[in-house]
């Protein structure tokens, strides 16, 4: 018997396989890479356990060519052809969505009870740039899987600790009424669960107990202030747009700027088929690192910091991406600390903590920003800082550093698992 | 010989009169008030300083029916009648303009050399909503005062020596050239200013010197980091919207917030003689404590907070206002204080100043905010912050509190005064 744990994005579709008979063992990595991609294949890639089968890579259509719809169900073939693993055997499929409002539970969805999706097609409906991937494989999956039960999981659903005076806008109520109100909500909520998890594991202590700053830098980066286990601010906001610079995100600007940058900015971007405004195509896809360095690869832009690597133009673009990235970065890591000691001792706060893509691999980064917090007692250890990865928790700082700063590898779909144990308690 | 000094409000008029020809004497204080309040008549009042002169207010027009432009005018002939003070004798005048774009120095206007009026006008189009009077001020002197020399003073100037990473945005070109690049001003120039030189006077240091954090709050509210008195970085941007929150203004929010908000966010609103969308009307005039509170008067606010003294839905709201006002006022004054330290040690910071009508009445906020940076050593002094203003600068911690807490008042005119000084060498 197994559970699948899938993570939709847009160019990219994560997963993970668990044998649920066998205390939750995990049993094969997925991985749909290349989606939307122009001239290149789309990727289907298995990675069993070690004993578990022989790994396998399947090209299909043309990246940019291909319908979302069908990519899942290719993915549940791949992986039930030629394997031990039967499609009836999956009996659990775990779906990470962007959007869940003020849901502070996941939502169950099977052949016989669909009432779930029409919550979930409100929640989508408001926020189609966010959960609109994820449907799609709702859909198919209980198209594919009749007998399975789906659970969706929201990136929200950590920070409904937000107090009201963190998570309230000051703005008058909207002309009618909206699926969701006009709040913050926060994101990257399973990826703090799960890292909030590991550092409470690694100190031996219950999580309940953890006090730390995360922040999870990806192509879309936030975040977190975790106080006693629990989130308690967020950098991003009634979208994922707000807070930090992403690949393509804007972050945080002047609310009306917008409408000073484009004349029509509230029409219908005709994007995808779904209704959003070009605003929001704008500030969530041609913005970030895209719009000040022309290119979203992080590591680019960190190479390009050494002028002798690449044109003078590039150079300067690359040094700006990066010291406006460093520049906010350093605002809410700094705003998140301060909330910590306004109520804290820095000896109960466990640290700073990098996780993501960028925080994983960004070691330029993770030593400028510590020392921007050597007067709190930071002390950054360069040949740890610069040590390979592949640990789930690893420490940067010098032993005895008064905070103590982290690399956590996070682990989104095993939280998803986690929390369909904690559901369906199996 | 006199110069003028004028801070042109959308509700009321402020000015200073100074005689030039004795060592930049104040002479009169200036104002103008109940400008466009509905069934009230619009007031003008001049205070003269001991031995200048009779106090005296005239009643106008009603505030809803009176033509702006006509309000500089009438205040000069009410200066101007039944005193020793000639029209002709008024030969500097300087206004407050809100929007500067990237000017680094002030405009100056004459009759025969109305070259600045241009560049004005290029500005006050990108920023109507806040120009508009100052632009509508400069002409009507120009025409009774045809001989005089006026200097535009912008609360943008300040802020100039922001760096790049702190003042880009992360957003792509937009579609045509805008009259001024689309990044990070900053406000209150001429209040942190003002603040800056009266901080250095009273610790009797020079200005280059002084490194403070300064919450300005008003009913336009923004905060600042001054570090060898000048501006690094300020939570207004583009516009005064970003930040904050204000009396009707949202501060930041999730920037496409406001097309969930209202579906034609993007229409013009029809305000006033001049274009602006409907999302710069929501935002700026019917948020901030207005849409949390019902009431922009943060001292009726304050006094809600006592629930005996009022409904229990006004003691809720006002609660939850107070709450959101203090927690955004905590993050950018931790980002500031933050940036200070990571480079100075705690006793090279001169404190952390309270400004604007807010900050000057604002005793439970003040000690709430200073509590909050116990841990850095602040000590909040009870019988100095509950005590009596009318002195430009005070303490309002406890002798040898690591981290000093001040109110200051502000003098916008005096500083436009100052500055005329410097461009006209007198």
């Amino acid at each position: 018997m197994y559970l699948l744990a899938i993570n939709c994005g847009s160019s990219s579709i994560k997963g993970k396989l668990f044998n649920i008979a066998n205390t939750f063992e995990l049993h094969a990595n997925l991985a749909v890479s290349n989606i939307s991609s122009k001239g290149e294949k789309v990727k289907i890639k298995i990675d069993w356990e070690e004993g578990k089968g022989e790994d396998s890579v399947e090209e299909g259509e043309d990246g940019d060519k291909v319908e979302y719809s069908t990519l899942v169900p290719n993915l549940l073939e791949h992986l039930t052809t030629n394997s031990h693993v039967n499609k009836e055997d999956i009996k659990y499929i775990t779906h990470r969505v962007v959007h869940g409002g003020t849901h502070t539970s996941g939502i169950v969805i099977t052949k016989e009870h669909e009432e779930g999706l029409g919550e979930m097609d409100k929640l989508s409906e408001f926020a189609p740039l966010h959960n609109h991937h994820a449907v799609l494989a709702v859909r198919s999956c209980l198209d594919a899987l009749p007998d399975h039960t789906s659970l969706l999981l929201f990136d929200t659903l950590f920070h409904q600790t937000i107090p009201p005076e963190v998570y309230t806008y000051a703005i008058p109520p909207p002309e009618k009424e909206t699926a969701m109100p006009l709040r913050k909500y926060g994101f990257h909520g399973l990826s703090y669960a799960s890292i909030t998890s590991s550092i409470a594991k690694h100190l031996n202590k219950p999580a309940e107990e953890v006090n730390i700053v995360v922040a999870h830098l990806g192509s879309g980066a936030s975040s977190c202030c975790i106080k006693g286990g629990k989130s308690i601010d967020t950098s991003m906001g009634l979208t994922p747009l707000e807070g930090l610079i992403g690949g393509t995100r804007s972050g945080t600007i002047d609310p009306t700027a917008i409408f000073h940058h484009t004349a029509n900015a509230a029409e219908d971007a005709g994007y995808s088929d779904y209704s959003v405004t070009k605003a929001e195509i704008v500030l969530n896809k041609k913005s970030g690192l895209t719009a000040l360095a022309g290119t979203s690869n992080f590591g680019l832009i960190l190479s390009r910091l050494d002028a002798s690597s690449c044109s003078e133009e590039e150079h300067k673009s690359a040094k700006l991406a990066y010291d406006v990235y460093l520049d906010r970065l350093m605002s809410y890591v700094s705003q998140y600390l301060f909330k910590l000691l306004s109520t804290l001792p820095i000896e109960k706060i466990d640290g700073l903590v990098f996780s993501g893509g960028i925080g994983e691999r960004g070691v330029q980064l993770r030593k400028d920003v510590l020392e921007r917090l050597s007067w709190l007692g930071a002390q950054v250890d360069d040949e740890k800082n610069g040590g390979k990865g592949g640990v789930q928790v690893r420490e940067i700082t010098k032993e005895g550093s008064k905070l103590k700063g982290w690399v956590v590898e996070t682990d989104e779909e095993g939280w998803c698992a986690k929390l369909a144990r904690d559901e369906f308690g199996f």
